[in-house]
């Protein structure tokens, strides 16, 4: 099984490379001030801790997966952690508390439920591990019991497909391209693309409650999924297959998002659609943030039947990062012209302010071509924001770069640069201050800590009620306090979230990074409620120990006001 | 507090009348047989248990509520029952198992966060009861402790209202018409109209996983719900008021259709839109089920963007009844011949049978006509099923006479003739055959009993992976054996939906009706799930005891394969 790397993000032969990037490094300085220097270290000095391949459960495990349980170094260290920046910044500086004892890599639901009465009984941790692309530290061992990580990429297989029901069942192993490529050859999608689709499951998404970049459109993962299976130690969960039912409450909702620490989702049946025949994606100018905020919200209530698939806001920090990341040009008269002309109308004619200016992406993904008249209306409601239209310039930049992006925070630790993200949701009410607030407060509290800092945001997942503002931070990091400068800044984000009608995260999952907040996201009763849904289901514990709830956690800085 | 009829649904000034319906009766008689002779009782010679108002218990409610504390018969009697078929069975044969000892009717969370407590101490049961419509027996008396129903009707009021989000937080207790009425002074709606609408409360709802007649274009009720507040015997519970989260599950889904068992809900923030200023609605006859079936199935597929509101397909009998049940109009001469006209080319042109026509409503409610155009495509799409255009005249019809139906039931009991309905949801893959089984198994079924029983369905809340049916039975009863008879009859309907890959309910809850079904709905670790997360929120077992999950249901006849 191909892995991702182990100090990094996504594939081996991939990374963020500026050479043709010329306005990438002084835009890098201009913000952060100098770079430095802070090299991966050579996988030989890393040392990981050792397996207990002499006990009884390492035998058992043997008779139950035969070749298929590593210990070896590389494939423990690659399932030691996800791709938090906690993460990257733990294997740079060396620090893997706990790898997992055992990587396993089931064929079947039976060798699953055999693992699981194994692990109960010799109270074993189990950890599932899907494209390991998570953010939030969900599949870091914790405690210290034996952890054996179950690698679900064996499981990838199209079980079934229903062309009536327009309903495929998946096992959940299978990667992103893995999924759509199987459903490609039918002529169908499932339409969810998370920045992390190309190394990151079904089971994955299912497990953290993900969402895709055309969530406008088709949803989130918890409207796309019918039924699903899961595997917990207490016996198998098989949830009805229909569209909707009224008995009780709905077994599958509550699964989702459980991010293994009930059990392992096995398969799903997922609803799919005919692949659309026709992408195109246009760009506009705001003279700021709050503009184009106006500009989603009118779509959604003037002509909603306009919406696209992808509805994306940049603010002033992320647009001139779109913009200093593009790749250079030959020059070229008449474009090169036409650009200028269009700068000089932008802030002559329309008075732009370029600091402030706000890049908004709209893109369509439709069976055949009604977007033209959509983008018409679009042009002519925004028109009152006083926009600029840039046309479907950036459409293929956009497809060709879009998973490019999670690269970059291993681009930028090379160079002693942190770079993370927090994304919440709220209402639309509320959504401008909360902008404001966590802009301007984020501001200070790198003055206060004497940090050069920039901190922006987006705003993607638009709802009736509101939207997600996802942000972005980065600062030039300093020795000895990389990991206190991080827990401070990451929790002062949150905690802004906190206090400012938002929660802890809108798609990214809480895993072990954000269960300092969870009390917050589901309220007193809702933490005892889950942890009497973990007594029933896991009754030993043994399921992805402290992630959404934690007795034991470590004290790390935590924000207070 | 105005109460729906002790003994029957709705208004004491409302019932069925088919004095100028001269075509229902002799319908009636060709498909049940002759008709006999079932009344009320007298109220007067209605005995039911006496409360204790002598307990220390009733002592502490007083102080609570003061003169909101109803013990008189007519209040207690009211909120006995539901309007189950067997809830309306059981009071026209004077059988009254368990009367609520106590009525009361808070008027705030703090009202009833005091009530639990005091409950919980003396182990006193507590049924909230909203509308009181709920047709599965959702708020009935069980077991020995003395019982407690809340009426939440004096909680009916709008709190807040966000119209940057497009929300508005309402007390639980508003029936349907103060939701909207409400909400229509604003110039917003919430879309939802189940047949109970006049009747039924916000709370009730939410409680009961509901869904309207315009679902397929708003969703049902947890689409509908951004959030919501509890009152459970452990404290308090508020959901986050967003539009999404990740952190762990939804504690609002879990709650929702909790149907009391685990809290009162006291209020909720709801998703509204702008009051639709056109509504039309449309008729369309099939040459058959079956066929009307493919057509809804291929508009979901070929046309999406052209979805009505609504969509529901009757069935030949429940087409036929509903023919039978229309008003005599006064001869007119142009009419009369078109509609002859009509007929014979149905007949002679399109080769239809009579027996097996099926009627078709689509109905659109938009903010403007884009409706005609989309009727347009629809015609040409569904004129490959060889349908008959009907046009706009049962528009009228259709909204005049929509919340008519459910007193029906009672007109058929005064003539001792049984009528109910078993609802279910399906895939589309397998819609036809679960329709077939169904039919042709429960006919078989009456002959084996020896009655002379209709059934009859209609097709409605379609989903991109299937669609709803809604199952219609009646005969004429027998003396002695009518509740005998009506337990074999629904127990093998609802049995049938099990055997061929559908659920107890699509949208009329659990209660104490389905319970016998809940396993096979939950899976059996669903149903452990459930009873742990109540024993955390419930821990003396006092809300509504009994429903979704029963322990020590009598028995009644079940339905064995």
């Amino acid at each position: 099984m191909e892995q991702q790397k182990w100090w990094g993000w996504g594939s081996y032969e991939k990374f963020t490379c500026t050479k043709n990037r010329s306005l990438f490094e002084p835009f890098l300085e201009s913000k952060v001030g100098s770079t430095g220097d802070f090299p991966v270290p050579d996988l030989d000095t890393i040392e990981i801790t050792k397996s207990d391949v002499d006990s009884k459960f390492f035998f058992d495990l043997c008779n139950i997966f035969e070749e298929r349980v590593s210990t070896d170094k590389l494939t423990r260290l690659t399932h030691t952690y996800g791709k938090s920046f906690r993460d990257l910044l733990r294997v740079r500086e060396n620090v893997i508390h706990i790898s997992p004892d055992y990587v396993v890599f089931p064929d079947s639901e039976e060798e699953i439920s055999s693992l699981l009465k194994l692990a109960s009984e010799h109270k074993v941790s189990v950890i599932p591990f899907g494209g390991g692309t998570n953010i939030v530290g969900s599949v870091e061992s914790v405690g210290d019991r034996p952890t054996c990580v179950v690698s679900l990429r064996r499981m990838n297989r199209l079980l079934e497909f229903d062309k009536a029901s327009h309903t495929a069942t998946v096992q959940c192993g299978a990667l992103g391209p893995e999924v759509e490529s199987q459903l490609g050859e039918l002529g169908y999608t499932l339409g969810h693309y998370p920045d992390s689709f190309e190394f990151s499951t079904l089971g994955g998404w299912i497990a953290t409650r993900s969402s895709g970049m055309q969530s406008d459109k088709y949803g989130n993962i918890e409207d796309m999924v019918l039924s699903l299976k899961m595997v917990t130690p207490a016996g198998e969960i098989k949830t009805v297959n229909v569209p909707r039912h009224s008995i009780g409450f709905s077994v599958k909702d509550l699964l989702l998002g459980s991010e293994g620490t009930l059990g392992i989702i096995t398969q799903a049946t997922i609803n799919i659609r005919e692949t659309p025949n026709t992408r195109k994606y246009y760009g506009f100018l705001f003279p700021n943030f709050h503009s184009g905020l106006r500009a989603m919200h009118s779509l959604k209530r003037g002509i909603p039947e306009c919406s696209p698939t992808t509805m994306r806001l940049n603010d002033p920090f992320k647009t001139q990062l779109s913009v200093a990341f593009k790749e250079d040009k030959k020059p070229n008269f008449i474009k090169d012209n036409t650009e200028s002309l269009a700068k000089y109308y932008m802030k002559k004619v329309k008075g732009f302010d370029f600091d402030e200016v706000s890049l908004m992406i709209i893109g369509f993904d439709e069976p055949h071509d009604s977007y033209s008249k959509k983008v018409k209306k679009i042009k002519k409601l925004w028109s009152k924001q006083n926009c600029f239209f840039l046309g479907d310039s950036v459409s293929e930049t956009f497809w060709k770069t879009k998973y490019d992006f999670p690269y970059i925070r291993d681009y930028l630790l090379d160079r002693d640069i942190a770079g993370d993200v927090s994304e919440t949701s709220t209402t639309w009410e509320n959504i401008e201050k909360l902008y404001d607030n966590v802009i301007v407060s984020t501001e200070k509290e790198y003055k206060r800590m004497g940090l050069k800092g920039v901190v922006g945001c987006h705003c993607s997942h638009t709802y009736e009620a509101g939207a997600s503002l996802y942000f972005t931070f980065g600062w030039r990091q300093r020795d000895e306090k990389r990991e206190e400068d991080y827990n401070r800044v990451k929790s002062k984000v949150q905690q802004l979230f906190i206090d400012n009608k938002a929660v802890p995260s809108h798609h990214h999952s809480c895993g072990y990074e954000h269960n300092d907040w969870t009390e917050d996201a589901l309220g007193t009763l809702g933490v005892e409620t889950y942890a009497s849904i973990k007594d029933t289901l896991d009754p030993d514990g043994i399921m992805n120990p402290e992630k959404i709830l934690s007795k034991n956690k470590p004290a790390r800085w935590k924000y207070k006001k």
